[in-house]
């Protein structure tokens, strides 16, 4: 089973992440945990040059395809290998960030945007898809709380464009089934509660 | 200008490149080398993930959008100001070395392959595109004479994948008017004075 996390930065799908990995360990299932960008040593390369401070003059559409381009190593060197080996895969972000932060927050073409993250996933389409949606000022806050000396080039963009995002996310939510919007204000264990009775019952489903 | 140079590794393309320059600059032009994967600091480093040999386990679509994220960042901060700055802007390789290499030679879908080029490049479709064709026993030869640790990655490839490009210069070459298919085997002073008498006139007819 294939789960992806999506949602702000700072709305605490990472602890959510980690919860219900733990969780599944528990259950004796085997997990494994992917970071987005990133979990491939290709990947890594490609997470670092997207992250880069100094790199503050990519161009949106460098900026989709290196996403791209690290997710279409990942899916095929990792994930679907994994999946065929009965791993439960969990990504914390997957493609979605990509039609939310590149397509609705950047404002590329959005069929261009999917276009190309089908190509980049293939046959990789998440069973699950929890989003954890909060509000902007409660988004603000929690940014604040960190300090914005830590944030990498992405973190340090706009409110607006904050906005746009989860407009994004809030869009393909009602288009897509796999997708389960969680309501992030609540507290750490409510959510895990909610999310782990979710994936319970789609493996009960499965079996 | 856009003046792109096409062809297997060892045609001569970067050879005819510097020539062409020089002659721009002796009739008094302005004009910019580039080469691809590369010319931006961003460029660059994805260039470096490309052709480092560590990373033999790359899959065909990451290569394919690691190529199309180096493009799209050299067009837009460099390919595309320096036209209007009235440059000639030469690059070594450019979008139709995705379609013959990644879609003829690696078995891309050529629509994904064209879709995600057409994404990459924007407006900086080329004005004119020299492919310098070898048969693939003069390439052979010439590579061997380069001696094979030599190689990066990709020359590392096969010589079917060779072949295929190749076929793939050729159909690119019967449905893009801007393609000019040189003939590889003359001499370098032969080569180099059909280019320029091709570029001359082109400006001529421009004025």
């Amino acid at each position: 089973m294939f789960i992806t996390f999506e949602g702000l930065d700072f709305c605490g799908k990472s602890t959510q992440v980690k919860l219900l990995k733990e969780k599944l360990v528990q259950l004796e299932k085997k997990v494994i945990l992917i970071r987005e960008p990133g979990g491939t040593q290709i990947s890594e390369k490609v997470r670092d040059i997207l992250l880069d401070k100094k790199n503050c003059e990519m161009h949106i559409e460098a900026e989709l395809l290196l996403f791209s381009a690290s997710r279409a190593q990942l899916v095929r060197e990792k994930i679907i290998p994994l999946l065929k080996e009965g791993y439960f895969v969990i990504s914390d972000r997957f493609h979605d960030s990509s039609i939310a932060y590149q397509g609705y927050g950047r404002g590329i073409n959005l069929n261009s945007v999917k276009t190309i993250q089908e190509f980049a996933i293939g046959s990789a389409i998440p069973n699950i898809t929890f989003f954890l949606d909060l509000p902007l000022d409660e988004i603000a806050k929690r940014r604040q709380k960190y300090g914005a000396d830590n944030l990498d080039r992405i973190e340090l963009s706009e409110n607006d464009f904050y906005n746009r995002v989860r407009d994004g996310y809030i869009e393909i939510s009602k288009n897509e089934k796999r997708f389960i919007t969680i309501d992030g204000t609540k507290s750490i264990e409510e959510i895990h509660n909610q999310i782990i009775n979710i994936v319970i019952q789609m493996v009960q489903n499965n079996e």
